[in-house]
């Protein structure tokens, strides 16, 4: 069944909405993504992501968010890296917005954000809250909900898949998370051979600015991808969806269509 | 070579950029194409042209600006057509802006739109001038330009893939044009037994708001796309990104680097 | 009759208003025309052709938009030339979205844009639609039109104008369809001694930013102004306005008053 | 000699410019003025200020600020009454900044905004500050005056135009100064039979929002105008031009050009 | 009986909003006062008349906007002075606006907004405008007072406490009223030893940008503050706080609860 | 020693910013924080942390920012509770970028947020940027820290103070950490008789808006306060001022003065 809303006819789309497909909107970014994989790993993910989730439930996928908000030190390497091409705040909650209220007037009741890019959660928030204080006055009955999707990895797959110890999403930049998921999805765009061995960052607890170049590693990942496998990438990719699914069911089962 | 940025790694990006390779952004739209072509045809060939484009002189494609200004009826049907998922002016202008002020960021000094949906024009035209004008103060030596790939179709090649007579760009949403170019291209995605194969549209020498839906055909296409091929889709590829690859290389050639 | 608002006074304004007399804004420009023509060309003939258009059919037209968006080289010159005072897009829209909501606001039901600067058309087109998106909530039952007025002057008309061949409105900068329209309406503003009787620009089918300013006629005028006449211009102010009254009589005579 | 910008060629504005000569741009509003003068009476009465005051220390006047801030009820009876077409706050700022811009951009160093309309003050100051900010950066050397006319009228003169007793500037909306002005400049344009003798509005010293209208007077004026006279009108004006060019001299007589 | 909203817990502030009580929003200023007071003169008057009113008419007083919009020169010594730390009058607009809207969603129906810093009031009125317009489509009946607190100081009190004449409010900075004021209030931030006891400010009658600093009195007041004692800041607040429980209690006694 | 900036004089703030002072802007909330706490929880505790800091190193702290982004029911129970006063994004953004724009101006070099709020940090952080971003063309040599108060309570003062288990800083809203801060400092604001010893709110991982209310505890708290003591208080303050007094030494003492 195709999922992707831009790989459907204008007619077949209109069809889905009108019975009451909900939309899910992958939130990316253009950012390095370490010497062993490319630029787009954030947009990729969280489409495929939504893809998934949305194989399960009869969802459609929006063409996505290709470019997010500016990658911060402590999760993303910071935004000086080479590559990074980043958006302002108020563009990302424009256009986050915009998106969510177009799909509520095609029709569309129930719409989701699938992130993939950390840094984007906060602008994401405000353009979906802004999005339904406009609708206000017209007396919309409409539910928008915000998933990272590393959020439904739960304890026992965290467990399973870092036996060595886990050290937290934020330093899962370029680590064993996002490459065992491209391995498993995009194995032709991962190279093994260039992955940088080295322990996690160690960043502080603030943020500055200008950054401190210094404080990233050379490789731009904050954590190693050396353990990443597919078979990780694949149990990644069915505990996140699965959980995504069941999160959006549970939700958007409320709402009367 | 690979030419898509978001599928580089950022060190092989980096390279290319301190080479000196101009950066080609693809502005397409989420638009109704009729009942036989996908949502993302404007994305799609305005992505596909760059990087045709893009293999002949050098450059690097961008991610592409999949979302695009709202569809108007002379030239696109009209925005309350199903699936077409539109931005307001402003926001296609800031993110024209950005994505200028980040590629310069990078070290890029030769820029380009490749536009495929007619509407964006001036507010890309706006946001590659707002970026200009913001660099003002730093003396950047820095060019933009700003190309829609069917003026690239030259009058001989319009003959030839019109024999029965042309009716201007501006009708050619949905049409031969596009769907050939499809047809070459993604034949995979269009589906020639729903061509509707009716008269071009007749539409007023103005606008009026909000549209008056009967005006545009059930189609949502504004000609006919019966007379498509792939051959014709193969020659317009060639002739328009050959087109541009002597414009862009006449332009920034004169660029010191 | 007195037909421009802005000689009015209050209270017959709002009898007119009352009376369901359609609004039409002028959206001029102050731009160089060359050396024969003053700054506030556009603005003045937008004006003087609602006026004419607002004789014809009963309507009331708005103190003009005097200043306009940017000039692009290839319809104006470029706004690297002296004496062009231009807006950003933004500001255009807004100020164009503004007056459709205050004439709302005072009753009016019918607006048309009368445009005379080719580069203002999608600014003033969008803040249409904003304004239209902005009512949505209070249910209203508004039309707003955009006409550029030359788009109403009819192919014999044309043939008639220019019988040594018509290079295109683009070209028409500073040239014989608005150096006749001034020598009609204000010869005491023109100075035909002064006209440059050059061969058309020749300008390339893309732009390209900060322009290359020797690609414009040292006139500042697109197309030479040498076979402009009076008779021409009296030509000129009727065709066009009497289509513009066709057509705005014929879709705000649709609106239920 | 001529003075209004939009009348010149572009050529002759040039050398203008490049001789030294300041800019003056007129703010004045489309706004009810009562039975007996038309709405631009703020926007024709702030150029002809300026065309006088022009004539006397060899500047410019640029095409006026037509539209202007809301009537405030305090000063302009309240933006409900009909006819009254007003801009927000940040479009006055806007367009005051822009117009500032540019007319640096084109190499004027001395601006002046000649205010006719009391609410634009503090919008106007705004967007001069703005522009001078976003200059800041480019070490430019300009000064923007702003000047509300009827700030210069002094003491003797309004004993001797308002031998019963000056209520105030904040009262004159409609009344013996405007209407004065408005006989000696454009007699035709006032119906002095129309004028309603009524005290001055008595009004309270906040304001309150929405407006109550009854607090307004029914014809709209906050003072009466019976009292005006076309040579109340030219001793105004030469007091208002006078006083203002000597202010603009002696300001601008500091900048090195 | 506390007034003062911050200090609240939630339940005690929405019962108090239940029971109809108007919210007074108190605007100040982080703007240098002299060599004799501290920064925040502006925004502890303004919470301190707002919290007095508030205490006779029971009223709740939000947290007050602290910092204000730039300070002028004719009006506050002018915003280069070292301390004064200004927001663009476009922020201060969209924080009042904001404000508005926050208490009419907790339930309340009237605010006022209480001034205690000249240069803010058109940008607060503007942001009370534009939220009553928000709130349009929704029919919501609320609203929205404006108040200076000097405005409510009578003719009787300023003879009696500026014996040897009166200056105007506008060169009352850091002068008589607010030394005044802060002696009764909290004198413990007044050095009355270090103020400078020089004659008023002589300021043209209009404004230049960039200010000429020369122009402001070395101590930064625009009048002497030699003459302020604490009983005539206790008459000032009674005197304006009862001026000002009168004006709201008038005003908002209309409004149907 | 007087470290807070609005109780400064002018003259002796220019003097402590010319000795190099950082400044340190608190970052709060007006927001419900339970049945026991004054709604400015987060804006006085933040200023406090500020002040005890700067007391440490010789800082200013500036007025606070005592409206913050949008309440969050995962972090904060929800927008939608009563007495809850907030700021959209962007809002929150321009003002923290104001902010360090005016400092800066005024010569400070140094500048840290301190945030008391979760949901401000993303805006504040872009506000921070867009600051520096504005600087970029006059080579300013500044940094900007971010600091949330609770990232400097060490492991071992968690362990210590929360001996029954620590259920993460997203739940202490309106428990131990702001009440026993509350209690050490302000006593008298705090009513411990109406704390609500409930288990700590049970959250889904994702956001969903409009949020259901019934997911937030009747009492706004995430967490019960019912351990909270002053000398816990007085514990937190310690740690957290001392951690960050630590931090911005450290990254201060490298700009050169």
């Amino acid at each position: 069944m195709a999922v992707y809303m831009e790989e459907l006819d204008a007619f077949s789309y209109a069809q889905k909405i009108g019975e009451g497909a909900p939309v899910l909107i992958p939130a990316g970014s253009i950012e390095q993504h370490g010497p062993h994989m490319p630029l787009h790993v954030d947009t990729l993910l969280s489409r495929r992501m939504a893809g998934e989730t949305a194989q399960r439930i009869g969802a459609i996928v929006a063409a996505p968010m290709a470019y997010g908000y500016k990658s911060q030190q402590r999760s993303g390497g910071g935004n000086h890296l080479p590559g990074t091409t980043s958006l302002d705040g108020a563009l990302v909650t424009e256009i986050a917005k915009t998106l969510v209220l177009e799909f509520i007037r095609h029709g569309a009741r129930a719409i989701g954000f699938v992130n993939g890019h950390f840094e984007n959660y906060q602008f994401l928030y405000e353009g979906a809250d802004l999005a339904l204080r406009e609708l206000g006055c017209a007396g919309e009955d409409v539910r928008v909900m915000l998933l990272s999707y590393w959020d439904f990895v739960d304890e026992a797959t965290i467990g399973r898949l870092y036996p060595n110890g886990f050290t937290g999403w934020d330093l899962e930049h370029g680590g064993v998370l996002e490459t065992s998921l491209m391995l498993h999805l995009h194995p032709e765009q991962v190279d093994m051979t260039k992955v940088v061995d080295a322990p996690p960052a160690e960043l502080p607890n603030y943020d500055v600015l200008p950054v401190r170049p210094e404080l990233t590693p050379d490789s731009g990942c904050l954590s190693s991808a050396a353990e990443a496998t597919a078979e990780k990438g694949r149990i990644l990719l069915e505990t996140a969806s699965a959980g995504m699914s069941e999160a959006i069911t549970s939700e958007f089962g409320l709402i009367s269509r």
